[in-house]
């Protein structure tokens, strides 16, 4: 197969990946909860396909368009993770219209935009900030989220159902216990302000959503539904993180050597910035990395080698570093495998996926604009 | 027009862009030299027009993907500015025999891939590190130039057509007398190895191709050819460095106001790392920004706003800090306009271009896989 791989190409390990998937599904039934995975991380309907095989009823998505597309591959219950933007309101009633929607209220303004123009019925979770500060409600602001609870209830169309919160802070620790901390706090934040509505609302539930909690933590007492999305295939920021271990991640560029240099030991491969993403990772030196080097075979790749990994990307172009006996042991017009800082960014650039056998899967983002 | 925009979206100015072409065409007349232009920035079929019209014929492109695009629009003289990928040797050939096609040497075993494989004739130009030290031969490598060139020398279909360079180290510059210095030491390395060679090749051009050098400097003396690419829109980097004003910025971002915070006057558009891209502008302060914020209007947009800023980026969010004052000013819903650290990702990732009339303009990466 990797004799047919003419251009960069992003490859995905189908086993792998659906363990990943079968795994988190066990997590929830274990723990009994629900498990809503987030979308955006493939963005694929036929990873999708094996979500659904694996027991998924309902997904998240971070966009309305994300929404239409898995609506159109016969989704019907799509949670959309992001304030809504209220210029996209035919969009949301077209989709509410055929789907069970769930929408994120973050302020009064939008849900009042909301009561005014929904036309079909709409699922609202009160989006908590418990601490990343990067958008929702704080949990001690009861003037504001008391307001917004009566609008709800006021609304024939618009459904409270629970409380929700992501914990983007997480991806900062590598420390387990700090990942513990701040997943204990958000569940019991998220869980005063449950309480404070749940004798009008009985069935309100609690949803957490970070990949690193979910993936490090065992037990979950005090939430309904997690949401986690990353753990589909992982990468190199989720292994450093804590989340899994390299034998996890799923996804892994293929890039072809087009030049080295022997007297800086660097290698040069088509895949840049417009391939990759600018993420990177810093090591432990200080210096960053942007991706880190496997050796390919016809039905998978090894671990990430030691002394070699991508050091720059420029638009088209990533270089690698290399020690002296790596170096000289790639030739130009081979295949380097490397394992992804940031494997959404990497697939949504990519366009679509690769796996063993040659089967093309793709991403929303190859669909056109 | 603005009341049409639901989601976000790129606009383009078509004055200021075709300022910006006229402007580097004028140029290089005036200097007798030859433009050709790196689509890379823009991508567009459309944008490519504009250039047709100004008197462009010849064009870089940094891929044979974006070369076969091009060719299909109609350009029939294309440089391909990254060492070939000798895995493609049946789509350079699917384009030598359809255009008249320039590609890089930078090693010899490339050199002898092309000599071998190509059934068609390729014009090859010598790629010099002149101190960029991403990639190309060191100019005082004799016995690989000297190889390289009996190598194109033997070949039937093999044409060496020149040296040349780029300069990605001009865009760590913020000072005009340091881009000047970069730009003579490469013209003078350039020369030297053209030197080398001009008895047996007496028709052989130097072309360098930074948009730094080719905006500072108004006069090109020992050169024959100039490829700058990112002067068709410029952007924040280009500002930073010196290359442009912020009048001269031809594309802006149009991001939906998504929530508000008061308690640290915080506006959260829709308009992320997947529309951005990461890369960042340090500020004085040494804190980053993600990009600056304009008023918009029907037919363009105000110089940046002094006090408001996007300082961070997550895979769909944009955290903008502002003074009290302008915070004030955006209500939920509003668009924000948002000029880009760096437009040749952020057009990469938006896969088209909105005019001031609503006319959609394609990028090829818009067009699919």
């Amino acid at each position: 197969m990797l004799d047919h791989i003419m251009q960069t190409t992003l490859l995905l390990d189908e086993i792998k990946c659906r363990h990943n998937i079968a795994m988190m599904a066990e997590k929830a039934a274990r723990n009994n909860i629900r498990l809503r995975p987030h979308f955006k991380t493939h963005q694929s309907a036929q990873v999708g396909g094996w979500f659904r095989e694996a027991g998924t009823t309902g997904i998240t998505v971070s966009s309305l368009k994300m929404a239409r597309y898995f609506a159109s591959h016969g989704w019907t219950d799509i949670l959309v993770a992001i304030p809504v933007n209220i210029r996209e309101m035919a969009l949301v009633n077209e989709l509410a219209a055929k789907v069970q929607l769930h929408l994120v209220a973050v302020n009064i303004e939008t849900v009042q935009a909301l009561a005014e123009q929904v036309q079909y019925p709409v699922n609202l979770c009160l989006k908590i900030d418990t601490g990343y500060h990067r958008t929702g409600i704080l949990p001690h602001s009861h003037e504001e989220l008391d307001a917004i609870v009566t609008l709800m209830e006021q609304s024939d169309l618009l459904q409270f159902t629970g409380v929700l919160a992501h914990d983007g802070h997480t991806y900062k620790q590598t420390d387990a216990d700090a990942i513990r901390t701040i997943h204990h706090t958000t569940v019991f934040l998220l869980n005063l302000v449950r309480d404070r509505y749940k004798a009008r609302f009985p069935a309100l539930k609690v949803s957490i959503g970070d990949t690193p909690s979910c993936s490090i933590l065992q037990h979950f007492s005090g939430v309904d539904e997690i949401r986690p999305g990353n753990y589909v295939f992982y990468d190199l920021t989720q292994q450093h993180i804590g989340s899994c271990n390299f034998r996890q991640i799923a996804v892994c560029m293929a890039c072809p050597v087009i030049a080295k240099h022997p007297e800086r030991n660097e290698i040069i491969v088509h895949g840049g910035s417009v391939h990759f993403s600018k993420d990177s990772l810093a090591t432990a030196d200080g210096s960053l990395i942007y991706g880190r080097v496997v050796d390919l075979s016809e039905n998978g790749w090894s671990a990430p080698l030691e002394g070699i990994a991508v050091v720059s990307l420029s638009q088209e172009h990533g270089t690698l570093r290399a020690s002296k006996a790596l170096f000289d042991r790639y030739t130009i017009g081979d295949l380097v495998g490397i394992l992804p800082v940031h494997s959404c960014l990497t697939a949504d650039l990519m366009k679509g996926f690769t796996l063993h056998d040659g089967t093309q899967l793709e991403h929303l983002s190859g669909m056109g604009r």
